[in-house]
């Protein structure tokens, strides 16, 4: 574990004032009610796995962590708010005093994920459990958006190293540490931010900009230059100029001159534009003809999923990939709609599920206080089916079980041979931490594994098989005795 | 002035290692060849406006002023940097006494800019010069990327206020702090941002969310509960469960009950879900009827400029949107793809203008030390062209000017009665901060008027009028003689 760094940094910033306003409004109505320690449930879940893939990769768990572990109001907060003459003093006071004492529960990071299951659920006094909203989704959103993102590109560079190089372009400077992060536990071996590098301990490197090449008064002195500095870590810009007719042949010559006597292959060029397939076969043919069939070939400019595809369909020679804009922005579909739900209340002891209608149904919540349990084959340990269940409800390993489509009833299946395993795992109890974030590269190797345990035909890039998301018989009762008592509104 | 809490809360953590790892590895590589002093000027600039517009808004100056000021390696820094064994001893000396020497000048926020001109060029130590691109690019392609989105999502609203609601959608802490701040530069009203509140000084905002709704027994008991508290700031949200048979009719019950009573006609209403042209207008006869001609209707889920610009053309009752995650994610175009291009180094005291060619035409870079002049008409103010030249050019206001396309050089324009302003002004000289950042308010009305000058033309969502960026006759000659220099690589 090596999180150290990242909690002394992050703790620099005190972001407890990252919050909808709303929030605050209605934090503290809930208080002028009576009803600041009114026991809510909440379910952080989204409704569609981004680009059209067939499931997410969970991320962002250690952030949220270091928000919740460091929410304080400063008197410079306080004076604000009451600035605003719309709070009341014991509000603020409240606020002054704010001791979280909220339980949270959570999906590992690196698990993937789907749509409309519980990825964190809260349970708290609705002022606590409220406030909390605007951090929890933009935590858990903008991390698992670029860990899906960053998964889809390494699963189309099949085997071959993906870099991230994006920091310039990302939508602010968490943007580019956090989304670095992000990529790593999507499966990239490395990334350009060093400052991610220092907090989490994942590997940064980088080759040379085009600047190098051109503040020597030729190419060839640039490249001499960088070898004789770097013989171990040569990887040469071969495309400021042109490639075919200038730096490949300065790149081999070089080789040749300062590296070669050294006993050194281990080298690399990058090329960062023009025709990637065209240009990578020429300059392959021209390196193994001098003698450097260890030469790395090094793709950027502009890449995602669906370029790396085409051009390894096509057969274009190359060893590694760096990946910048349309990963750390995740440009095909840069939002994650994850969203945060009411589920129940507590009255008088008892839990009260809450339902949320629409009349768009999938934008229909699943009520009440729930579980979110994997079922896996036992023998191929694979996964089967994700089913919500209520809390309390115990699925019986030793029989079979019978899952059905949540909308068409009909559609039904019994399993058996199978075990089961909660994904929802305990973060806080009321307030307090009982959860040790594993490290980012122990949270890749975790997400690896279970990968692998996803059938093929959910691994697609396009109409992947619909991994299937159900409900317990008794979560579906108590779905629709609610939708009934709505019913009345739609006559 | 209102920049001290942003000072204040930015200072609190350090991004100098928020740095791509190769600009430190050249940095080193600079040092080692006894470069480290020559002297480099780069310019930043975009080649293409997001979302085929016709002109972005400039942000994140003060914001790059923020990070340039408080430049600092910490010895965790060197140690983290020695232990990577790459870099040399005096060069991590080098980073420990770091002091910032580099002249700087900025586009200032809020003005429009167009492809291809520098909004900021640097000049100055290669070493430092080249450091200080991966933030510079990831500052200034930020907010300028939200503030151009925001911009268009306003002029689609056509004089409705636009309020920020996306931070629970941004891509990290930044992306919704900086992307509130960049959003009401665009044109935004408010944002649901507090944090921003507080450090921009821009106005917080929030109406209430559905589990306000759904805590209560009943939709009227959180409606009144709100009316009771908030008698002046009474915004209900009304889809909960059925818009028209329930949301509207115990809203219009509360305001007769609670509201009407005071003398409170000031009043609003949310809707966030359904066919917004149908419900608003639905709406708006319903609340008329019940005599709350005043009651404002707030429209928000997934609204862009399309979609508001649609609303509103087919008749729709709306008086404000609030718009969250399609502005601050810019999700029809995520990317700004501003570039950091080295334009010329200092040799003998001589200034060497530099090219980077491409076999991409619009890759090719402008060459040398140069101004971005903007060329106004003298009686109407309205700007006709922006012309590059050379750092040391004058434009004589009293003699014709004459405009020619870069690269149909056929197509001439000559124009007099003009006046000319350098975009481009001094933001550091020698490493010391010699602007001050206007408020964020301030930057948003000079966004404002400068729009103001540009031709309708140029304002259209889609194929808007080309804004002319000219070359000078003298920075015209300089490039094609570069050009040629390097043609001999394409035969």
């Amino acid at each position: 574990m090596k999180n150290n760094n990242s909690f002394d940094l992050r703790n620099q910033r005190n972001l407890t004032m990252l919050v909808d306003f709303y929030e605050l409004t209605m934090g503290n109505g809930y208080l002028s009610h009576g009803l600041e320690d009114k026991i809510a449930y909440f379910d952080m879940f989204f409704r569609k796995v981004p680009d059209g893939g067939g499931y997410c990769i969970m991320a962002g768990v250690e952030q949220l962590i270091e928000y919740l572990s460091s929410l304080k109001f400063t008197k410079d907060d306080i004076d604000y708010l009451r600035n605003k003459e719309l709070f009341t003093e014991s509000f603020l006071n409240y606020l002054e005093n704010f001791e979280f004492c909220c339980d949270i529960w959570a999906i590992p990071e690196g698990t993937p994920v789907f749509a409309n299951e519980p990825l964190v659920t809260v349970r708290g006094p609705v002022i606590q459990a409220q406030f909390i909203e605007t951090m929890l989704l933009l935590t858990i959103n903008h991390q698992t958006l670029i860990a899906t993102k960053a998964n889809r590109i390494c699963r189309a560079a099949n085997g071959r190293s993906v870099m991230e190089f994006g920091s310039r372009r990302a939508q602010g400077y968490d943007g580019a540490i956090y989304g670095a992060r992000a990529a790593i536990i999507g499966g990239c071996s490395a990334t350009a931010c060093t400052i991610s590098d220092k907090m989490f301990n994942i590997p940064a490197i980088g080759t040379m900009a085009h600047s190098w090449v051109q503040l020597f008064d030729t190419e060839y002195e640039a490249f001499k230059s960088w070898a004789e500095i770097y013989p171990e870590n040569c990887t040469l810009l071969v495309d400021t100029y042109n490639v075919i007719k200038s730096g490949i042949p300065n790149a081999i010559k070089v080789f040749d001159e300062i590296l070669k006597p050294q006993g050194i292959s281990n080298v690399g060029i990058r090329i960062d534009s023009g025709d990637i397939t065209y240009l990578s076969n020429l300059c392959r043919q021209m390196l193994d003809e001098a003698g450097y069939e260890d030469c790395k070939i090094v793709i950027s400019n502009s890449l995602d999923e669906y370029i790396i595809r085409d051009v390894l369909e096509q057969g274009a020679s190359i060893d590694s990939f760096g990946v910048g804009e349309r990963l750390i922005t995740a440009k095909s579909e840069p939002v994650f709609g994850g969203v945060y739900k009411l589920s129940a209340v507590e009255k008088e002891g008892q839990i009260l599920p809450k339902i949320k209608i629409s009349e768009n149904d999938e934008k229909i919540t699943n009520p009440g206080f729930k579980k979110t349990v994997r079922i896996f084959h036992k023998e191929s340990h694979m996964a089967i089916a994700d089913i919500l269940t209520l809390h309390d409800e115990i699925i019986d390993e030793n029989e079979s079980l019978e899952l059905f489509n949540p909308i068409h009833t009909w559609k039904r299946k019994k399993i058996t041979n199978f075990y089961t395993k909660d994904l929802l795992v305990p973060i806080f109890k009321k307030g307090q931490l009982v959860y040790t974030s594993p490290s980012v590269l122990e949270i890749k190797s975790f997400a690896q594994e279970e990968i692998k345990k996803l059938w093929p035909a959910v691994l697609r890039f396009e109409n992947p098989h619909t991994y299937f998301v159900d409900l317990s018989d008794k979560l579906w009762s108590l779905k629709q005795d609610l939708l009934n008592q709505y019913g009345t509104f739609y006559k």
